[in-house]
């Protein structure tokens, strides 16, 4: 492609609305334009580059036995009824009535849909398993959109469905997305890990989640320095010794504590540390109050608190007046010592006794509280967050803490969708069966963003060679000047008739333009041809990740540009 | 691909929700699947087919100089509201609001949205012009949704927008696209005609229509055999002598002719030919009522009349009341004369005199009417339907009257949308203009639909190669065969290796089964292996489109079989 007939209209401000570095390049590369709040267009740079990681998926996904369909955007509120999520999905879903009055919403994710489909077709356990997956655009209706594709309204995913007759097929279909997800991101040059994810009511390892590695991520992954060990924070599990037999302790006594609301107020206050203090928090769950318990310097997690009590929706803080009318007190004073509310207790505070504790008045703290003798603790159980520190669950060494974005998932949904919307089949001996699912979404767009969070220097984005709208740019510094066109082109033919999609930068501009816009666009090659290079029958190259540049002779180009090109790729580990 | 592995669910019943032939066909061959009204899932063979028209229209897109984008499917209503067309659209736009009470709908097209972002870039006619298309998804709420993917609510569309400095610019780019998508269709394998469309208040010439021929399109073509006149009926003009002077006529005579309310029952009663008696047709444009008048034996073209009166919606007949009211008398005796609305004549009723019309009174009409005479007639314009008979308005040859199926429309815009929206630049004396705008659509599911309703027989679909999923079926009769099963595979590998995609029925199944199945999902090229063919060292070959059947030797299969393929292809106009 020549860029003076191309359409990649480049900003040199950053623009207001971009929080994030991926969203900045991507507008002021000239890769998408916002069309309303979390709705953006892909302009032709952009779209390439979707289109490459979406081939790349394809490609894997074809090579992995699943079968590509295409599944309607608008679906029926009667199928989502039917699986129950209607009314649990919340305002994400976006429902309207069409012209007739029938209600309906835009697809945030196709397991109703594609339960429907089989469950019409299937009949015998011969016809399974089956993995049907589509590259699609969805919809899901962000309260506060941002990030540009990081988290969009509108965006494309692939998402697959595999129907299985029993467990060990589910589980060799669960594999074969997870090495097909592994092939993937290793082929698009991204620095990921696959880590353990809750998987909610399923449990079991049976949930991974693909993290593309990034200071910028908004997820918190630990991994295991020493052995194959990882998982997001919300799932790991922190390690607790067992609970031994604890001297006693004094009875319980209130004190004053005057506008200490917090941990840390409290612990300087009475001069004790954090870890003496116990954290009492208040959530509704489904509708009631609940209290759950961790030490004064760990934090909840909210994840695991949620599965321990089977909840269908998000837990949520109690508000001030919920806690006010469930303690007496104000936030900062909550207690669990004769609070008429269930109280659930992180497993380490079964290691010791003798806790600081809200009194449930204001202004009021208790010393000396023992759980075992003073509350009725529901149970102790692992509800805290992992923290620096940490051992690892498998091996005992040190825990590393790292950043990710989700871009990947893979689930063994079990019966759930099965079950509900009568999704069953006959088996070898006759009889009827639900099917067991599993379901595996990549984000293709958020791919594309992540890809420039974890690839980017202050010139601009830094694409992986599988990913970049180009893989070349070629750069004439003298576009008035016929030999310099002449040889530009003849080099342009080569590579593109070779498969390296190139960017010929033809225009009539200053060479500062050209370099700078060559940077901002992240072509991981950089030709540049003209001038005085020209002048001695060189070419210069760039290798955009490193920076590194250097020549390579007019006379025998395309042999030596070959090896210095596997060279580029390489530093990307890739072939 | 092998069949046993792929899920191709075929049906043999005809299933009854389906009227036309090639919404039959693509659900008993099991390309897709309803979900809803109007709304249907891909399954691999349909998605397979929808791409393969897709990689085609891409192809000849990109060579024309279009660049490829993706614009949203949700839009803002804003922008809608800014080009006006959110009052007119009428309820076919989806319309909905989200989680944040912002009015917003699903696009049915994107010229509001294609304009106003290149309303934000273009700045300097140096950038233009730029012809910006995409391939996606859209929503239109058809209030009966029918014909499976011919008139679906969710279809596929290529639409593109050029946008030019000057008329010159726009026209180049309205013939470059005309160019290209006749390209397209003969690379389809259809048989199709471009034919001059009616283009509403832009006029001339500047509106094509493309049309997959078939028995049972919607639209009607009259083409000329002499010449390259070809247009669709709605368009076509009426060729009419001029008017001469006309001898005087006796005074108009009211006349009784009770119960008489069709042309044919009063030409009947009167033993006149119907060509002797006026049609007075009462229509509403923009809610005024108006009235037409067109020889009896003539139809009035709704189109021509709606340009005519540059009526912003579309034209209807009045109701029964509408008509007592205007006219005193019943459905049936309408007449032109004394009538008190605005009367627009057909041109060809200037050439007589001494009519029969309508007597606005009921069972009554009036003899010798002289419309010049007797009625204050607005105009005399053509009006009326071409009909068999009719002469080319070029050459003057007898027009064919034919039926077609709308697959692809250019149209010349102007100024409506950049007008609407502002979407100026600045031209080379620094004056800012408009730009010039064309848009360009194609139907790329309905192509699909229509390749089948154009090309089908009693065992199915006869899918052009280049459309068809598979271009080879390769069955194996013998699939317990070790030999056959060894050939199979080396003449499933070699095919694949040479870019030919190939469905090798590899399934325990009757020979009787496979071929019925090959037949039903139309792939042009069918291969037979096994049986007594492997023991006289042949496969048997079927073109599916001719029926044909032949041998080819296995020693020495892939040169025959280079050249046998070559003829079937050429059978459908192909390379």
């Amino acid at each position: 492609m020549r860029l003076s007939r191309y359409y990649a209209p480049t900003l040199k401000e950053t623009p207001a609305e971009a929080e994030v570095i991926s969203h900045q390049l991507l507008l002021r590369a000239g890769m998408i334009r916002k069309l309303t709040a979390g709705i953006y267009t892909y302009l032709p740079l952009g779209l390439k580059a979707l289109n490459n990681v979406a081939k790349i998926v394809r490609e894997e996904m074809d090579r992995s036995g699943a079968l590509e369909i295409l599944m309607p955007a608008v679906q029926p509120a009667d199928l989502w009824k039917e699986s129950g999520r209607w009314d649990f999905y919340g305002r994400e879903l976006l429902r309207f009535v069409d012209r007739h009055d029938r209600e309906s919403c835009l697809g945030p994710t196709h397991e109703e849909v594609v339960t429907d489909l089989v469950r019409h077709e299937i009949r015998s356990y011969r016809q399974l398993p089956v993995n049907l997956y589509q590259i699609q655009t969805k919809f899901r209706d962000e309260i506060r959109p941002r990030f540009g594709l990081m988290r969009g309204r509108e965006f494309v995913m692939k998402d697959a469905y595999s129907f299985d007759k029993d467990d060990a097929g589910a589980d060799a279909s669960y594999w074969g997305m997870y090495e097909a997800y592994a092939r993937i991101f290793k082929r698009l040059g991204l620095k990921f890990r696959a880590v353990a994810a809750d998987s909610g009511a399923i449990g079991g390892s049976f949930s991974h989640e693909f993290m593309v590695l990034a200071d910028t991520g908004e997820d918190t992954i630990v991994a295991c320095p020493a052995c194959d060990y990882g998982a997001n924070v919300e799932k790991a599990e922190a390690i607790c010794p067992p609970a031994g037999d604890l001297a006693p302790c004094p009875a319980a006594e209130k004190i004053a504590t005057p506008g200490q609301h917090t941990v840390e107020e409290v612990a300087a206050f009475l001069k004790v540390p954090a870890a003496s203090v116990i954290k009492t928090l208040l959530y509704v769950a489904d509708g009631k109050t609940v209290a759950a318990l961790v030490r004064g310097d760990r934090e909840l997690n909210e994840v695991k608190f949620k599965n321990l009590l089977d909840a269908k929706e998000d837990l949520r803080l109690a508000t001030p007046e919920e806690v006010t009318a469930a303690t007496g007190a104000p936030v900062g004073f909550a207690g669990p010592v004769g609070l008429s509310l269930p109280v659930y207790a992180d497993r380490e505070l079964a290691l010791a006794n003798d806790w600081v504790v809200g009194a449930n008045a204001a202004d009021a703290h208790l010393l000396h509280v023992d759980l075992g003798r003073d509350v009725n603790v529901v149970s102790f159980t692992d509800l805290r967050e992992v923290a620096p520190g940490d051992p690892c669950p498998k091996c005992g060494a040190l825990l590393d803490f790292t950043k990710g974005i989700e871009v990947g998932h893979v689930f063994k949904l079990g019966l759930k969708y099965s079950k509900a919307l009568n999704a069953t089949f006959l088996d070898e001996a006759g009889k009827e069966q639900f099917m067991i699912m599993g379901c595996y979404g990549i984000g293709v767009s958020r791919i594309v963003a992540s890809a420039i969070e974890q690839n980017h220097d202050d010139g601009g984005i830094v694409f992986p060679p599988t990913i970049a709208p180009f893989e070349a740019a070629l750069i004439n510094l003298s576009p008035k000047d016929e030999t310099a066109c002449a040889k530009a082109d003849e080099i342009y033919a080569a590579l593109t008739a070779a498969g390296i999609e190139t960017l010929l930068d033809d225009r009539d501009e200053r060479p500062g333009v050209k370099f700078k816009d060559a940077d901002l666009m992240g072509h991981p090659i950089q030709l540049t041809l003209g001038g005085k290079g020209l002048a001695r029958c060189i070419v210069e190259t760039k290798d955009r990740r490193t920076g590194e540049k250097g020549e390579l002779p007019l006379e025998g180009f395309f042999e030596a540009f070959a090896a210095w090109r596997a060279g580029v790729r390489a530093g990307w580990g890739l072939e």
